[in-house]
């Protein structure tokens, strides 16, 4: 099954359009969990117990094992997911975006090491850095084109001489040059909607992986109105401190089960 | 010391201006090295001990590592650096880009657990996203802005209303509104010579990493030419393929040796 199939499927078992970021910072986590070994994937584990029938994707940002020196605890933690949760996808976020010969190496880290079902990319550097991942047919390919942060304006906002922004080009290129698998998806900050609804007039069947609800503050109404598509469905909505903090103490499973659980409902009403 | 004291250190006791690129790919090794424990770390501290004298800077590339499952590998690296030629910088290849939070644990990645004085970023998803490694006054943070791959252009050099290019904007926003603590470099590929000569005229001071001569084809008379700053400095030429790959005997470390110095002189020589 490719990426794009296990998410559909997944979406409609759960009747969920929610991804959960699996983004522990040893410093954050509940005092039960943090003198564990393997803290972070221990509190990964407990997070993917309690929420594997709220979502359809799960997202684990690689910074917060990469920055903490713990790669083992990701690939424990996918593992995890692969054995609890089958059907549910992963999707690796790493932004990565580097010339050809170095873009393959990151295509084996993300669709070899850690066997990722998909894998976030930043189009800034072109076509020949996103190749080595739209090459692998089965695994989908994120691209980044308006981000949820503060700032995305800088670069992503410019506007060209044919009068269409930055993230327009992305966008247009994603639709018509590089989804020639079809396993190409875009992230949209829920943070702006205006955004979220231009780019689905310009793309109205791809999906879209849209971070920023939550502790960023997006609207989950809104991303539902301007990003999903005719059917009401392609769009994934990322929430990660939302979710996996959502309780301090021992109960902190079950807490981020429910915030989980709340989110899709919350989702699936602004659907109907 | 900053990184860039570092490196104007390293530049002239050594009278280079070439960056050794540490891009190791165990089915590329030697024989001889090959089938040893801790291959990619063995290959590099034999080319490292062959170079120290010709270079100024290092550069490993992170997803070399991370594609090879060889992390430990990449910190080995490093640390030999630091003991065996102390006053050469390191640059961090790993053109991070993320949400504040997310790259405030890459900086930590690049500049704790592997205390690199220099990293890659990529500027696509704008300037609070790059924060976390600006604050860090004494390490460096090298800007993508044209780089050497064949379709760099597809956003870089998207026009813009005002008549600049989408690099352009960057240069300006790296030399005007990212450079507060003086940290900032800027990538600009040697494959681009008229594009190179154009962001020196932009940003006369600044200090571009250049990759893309030896495998990637860029002419080093013209990265000499229209790179350097007034001062005959200013530009880190970067070889990765072409000096590590450079012998395939027992003796590839002396013939990487050979290369590294070979291309200081031809640099030298351009200088002159």
């Amino acid at each position: 099954m490719t990426f794009m199939e296990k998410l559909k499927h997944a979406s409609q078992t759960n009747r969920s359009l929610v991804c959960v970021g699996l983004d522990p910072e040893l410093s954050k986590l509940p005092e039960c969990v943090k003198s564990k070994p393997n803290a972070l994937f221990e509190f990964n584990r407990a997070i993917v117990d309690a929420t594997a029938d709220w979502v359809c994707a799960y997202k684990p940002q690689a910074a917060y094992y990469a920055g903490q020196d713990a790669d083992a605890q990701l690939k424990m933690t996918i593992d995890y997911i692969r054995e609890r949760a089958p059907r549910i996808p992963v999707i690796l976020d790493v932004k990565r975006g580097d010339i050809g010969s170095t873009a393959a190496m990151y295509a084996k880290e993300a669709f070899e090491r850690y066997d990722a079902d998909a894998v976030t990319v930043n189009p800034y550097m072109g076509f020949d850095t996103l190749k080595p991942f739209l090459d692998h047919a089965d695994r989908g390919v994120i691209v980044l084109c308006r981000t949820s942060n503060p700032n995305s304006g800088d670069l992503q906002s410019l506007v060209c001489e044919d009068g269409k922004m930055v993230y327009e080009h992305v966008a247009v290129l994603a639709r018509d040059k590089w989804n020639y698998n079809g396993n190409v998806a875009l992230v949209i900050g829920a943070t702006y909607p205006g955004e979220l609804r231009h780019v689905r007039e310009l793309c109205p069947e791809m999906t879209f992986l849209v971070p920023g609800v939550g502790a960023q503050g997006g609207d989950v109404e809104k991303v539902v109105e301007f990003g999903c598509d005719a059917t009401g469905h392609g769009i994934v909505i990322n929430s990660s401190r939302g979710i996996i903090y959502a309780g301090k103490g021992e109960d902190f499973a079950a807490e981020a089960g429910n915030a989980a659980r709340a989110l899709r409902d919350h989702v699936n009403s602004c659907r109907e």
